[in-house]
């Protein structure tokens, strides 16, 4: 899973770092797509190897796979990609191409109370509210060549995380899968 | 869930049936949403109650929500909502408009034995091979109003279930949910 990955480097990292320093400016209105994507030089608090505006559009794209993530993740979770990136996972592509972009939604592993009395047995575990943010794997191979040639980026309640002990945590679980263009999720058919 | 509770309701009747009898026929191309949807007179193992053919293009369609269904169903599922039926979440529209059409997909439920190695402990259940087929609830007020306007199918390896009895044991339980339309399924933010 990609961002199943990012989000267990990201836990671990925070069991580490003690003092948190998470952003809490309102998310901008999101540019067109290579601002949204690209470095802000003129904001000390991010850098050039992270995802720092939030991705418009990205609850509209197309289903690549769905996963659940136990422990202190606890969610259900779905694996969404652009156009780009879709049409690499069906014609089985590698490495990705320029401008695929690969999003993490999730929420709350949550039984379903409703579902289960209909059914008279412990049935479903359904999606509760948002949770763990929202995730990015952004492909540009000049501006991210020192992380495989991926973008990350985490956003909590629309907010980009800056923590940059936390964000660079991503591509080393990442290096892991370096065989399939540092991608955890595999297309589900 | 939706298609959970039709999926629910059919593994009941299924363990209720002993003798099944699914129809064998490969999938037949689909014509225009119209045809697609239809009762086929033609065909005596058809009911105008009944889904009898695939819908084109279901695995393009925007995602609802996601979900994990315990027993012998264990598996993960995507519902997934054509425009109309997407729009109708959104805007929170109820009934839902007429061609609205809600798919639900599933696959196995796996734990990554990959993404556990990588973090050292038990972490991520994904997707594995697709399973209890492929689910739809398609609105025709008109054609399927004796079941709250609702047409039921589902589709084993792209082929058509048939058995009546299977197919009729979706209405029942989507009856529980009458003050929002028959539908179990939440939209997830």
């Amino acid at each position: 899973m990609i961002a199943c990955a990012l989000t267990a480097c990201l836990l671990v990292i925070r069991q580490k770092v003690e003092a948190q320093n998470c952003d809490s400016r309102p998310a901008e209105k999101a540019g067109p797509m290579t601002e949204a994507v690209g470095a802000k030089t003129g904001d000390n608090k991010s850098s050039p190897n992270f995802v720092t505006e939030i991705l418009p559009g990205y609850r509209d794209w197309r289903l690549i796979s769905v996963a659940h993530e136990e422990g202190n993740l606890n969610d259900l979770r779905a694996i969404l990609g652009n156009d780009v990136a879709i049409k690499a996972y069906r014609d089985g592509k590698l490495p990705f191409p320029e401008g695929a972009i690969i999003a993490r939604v999730a929420w709350s592993y949550v039984p379903s109370e409703e579902n289960n009395k209909i059914f008279g047995r412990a049935q479903s575990f359904v999606a509760g509210p948002p949770t763990n943010g929202v995730q990015f794997m952004v492909k540009d191979s000049t501006k991210y060549a020192s992380t495989g040639g991926w973008g990350f980026g985490q956003f909590d309640d629309g907010k980009p995380l800056t923590d940059k002990a936390m964000l660079q945590s991503c591509f080393p679980c990442h290096d892991a899968f370096k065989d399939r263009d540092f991608v955890f999720t595999h297309y589900a058919p």
